[in-house]
């Protein structure tokens, strides 16, 4: 029996999610719900567009729906109202509001008995499980994540705001002197400039004022203040030629300690110091997403045919959940 | 209350379980248990020395046994004879053997009701669940683990077992245009050879045949004769100066596509490549192990606790288990 899975929102993720339910042999795309005309919507593999109003007369042939939406304004409001009706699953990555999504979400879904995963993806995810698993084992130690390089929607969006552009890619790139001093555990303490910084390209207007633009951008708060901000203009041929891609990563490095211990007899034991380091190298980031949503989307299924109902994040989910194949088969090759 | 801790072996692991447990605030280190004669067994941070015949009485008093014994013959017999009275957890490390020792310590544990999990350290551990994880994601893709440079303990064993030799460290070191190729994503076929080399460094007794040493080391089956091996003949005291550390660590790395996909109007959609890699660097190879058990063991008390019981891998234990925090703090500081 495949898992049917209902796809909200066709977006870059959404695509993403697409190709991921794809190539899973027991997953089904039943089809893509959005808020366009579903006339108006192509969906690459050829699945059924919906309009979303038509999801509520679906719960009998959906068994998990990945929503596809903005953390600013969409997820929190589609995600408890779709766990009411769905098993479901978001990429939620607001981080100071993850306690009040995570509260509304558990509520809608116990309610429903449904589970509902929120911020799911590579960070929030990947990357937040390797922050547990690492401060989990070497307790007292210190976690360093460095994104990049590569693209930030966000901070591309934050620029394509501003009056004059007509487009604009921004890169986020590591400091490496940063990363070499924390991968040799020498727990540096580090400012956000000295950790990333941000690399903008940018397609004016014609006859836009290109220092006004330039001034907006590097003084922007939150997005680029706090940050050494390289602005580059460009023709709208060098952007589709040299930056149509969304290719992104990261590391998180963890570095701590064991020994270092009083023993019985007044002397110290040895000071062991162990590094810990995850890394992607992404090609495309919504693609890699996507797959790592379908992935949970499988948990979300079973721990819902298990009985479960509540919000979960990837921490409260068992590794083998996730795996199509049995647990024989994972001992057997993958321990 | 505390989650009260017995070790079971007092060898390098079993000492770094100590240490271990001892920077846990929620953990309290009952005993360590020796088949030795308990007065001859003096241990780092002052904990009880008990006889392990006198386990059978202190079902009571411990709540999980940390079973720090080797996997030719101890683990096998010792974790499903335990399981039938503790929670326990071992480092389990002989693959093949991997299925029988589940099902065996499976059968003991259901039986007392209570948590064997077996298999646990960083491989198998930490890095079977980077395999796993990266497979689940990123379906159809290659992993690839590479060890080094370490001291391997089973190697260097093998060596002292040789006649005329008095004392020897073996370091299992990657190959680095292996490592080079399998980051870029090229995913290539790589034999044992290919991926690691195998140095040496013995001490021999006064007289002995050095070329009849080095002979038996690099035409050893199993251990050495598939790698190409440097032997090192040096005194006692270098031995003492420069190889007295347990030094390990490593890399998985796995290469998998997203993309590449049909599409319905006939194009094929671009082809993606991420790379996923988990890497470790640690000074010290017992203690790092000895802390994974640790919070493992950790997550056998709570597994315990609610109801569960049975054999268990890293695989089927949801990660916020193992960590000493509440789900709420995970998820505001972690996630």
């Amino acid at each position: 029996m495949s898992i049917r899975i209902g796809i909200l929102g066709y977006g870059n993720l959404g695509r993403g999610v697409e190709k991921a339910v794809n190539v899973c042999d027991d997953m089904e795309l039943v089809g893509v719900f959005s808020r366009r005309d579903p006339g108006s919507v192509k969906v690459d593999s050829g699945a059924a567009v919906y309009h979303v109003d038509s999801l509520p007369e679906m719960t009998d042939k959906i068994d998990v729906l990945i929503i596809c939406g903005g953390s600013a304004t969409d997820l929190p409001e589609m995600t408890p109202k779709y766990a009411k009706l769905f098993n479901v699953i978001d990429s939620f990555d607001t981080h100071a509001n993850i306690p009040v999504h995570f509260a509304n979400v558990d509520a809608a879904a116990k309610e429903a008995g449904k589970i509902g995963i929120i911020s799911c993806g590579w960070d929030p995810g990947m990357f937040s499980l390797n922050r547990l698993y690492a401060h989990s084992v070497l307790p007292g130690g210190k976690d360093y994540t460095f994104w990049g390089r590569g693209v930030s929607q966000g901070h591309s969006d934050a620029i394509r705001r501003i009056d004059g552009v007509k487009d604009a890619r921004q890169y986020t790139v590591p400091v490496p002197e940063a990363l070499d001093s924390v991968r040799a555990g020498e727990n540096p303490e580090l400012t956000t400039r000295q950790k990333h910084t941000r690399v903008c390209y940018v397609v004016a207007e014609e006859g836009a004022d290109q220092d006004k633009i330039r001034n907006e951008i590097v003084t922007m708060p939150n997005y680029f203040a706090d940050y050494d901000t390289t602005v580059y203009f460009i023709t709208e041929e060098e952007m589709k030629l040299e930056h149509s891609g969304l290719p992104h990563g990261g590391s998180v490095i963890y570095s701590g300690t064991t020994g270092g211990t009083k023993n019985a007899d007044g002397t110290t034991s040895e000071l062991n110091t162990h590094v810990i380091e995850y890394s992607l190298k992404l090609d495309s980031n919504p693609e890699f997403t996507g797959s790592v949503l379908t992935a949970y989307a499988r948990a979300a299924f079973r721990m819902n045919q298990n009985g479960e109902s509540g919000a979960k994040t990837v921490f409260d989910i068992a590794p083998a959940l996730i795996s199509p194949l049995s647990g024989d088969e994972i001992r057997a090759h993958m321990l």
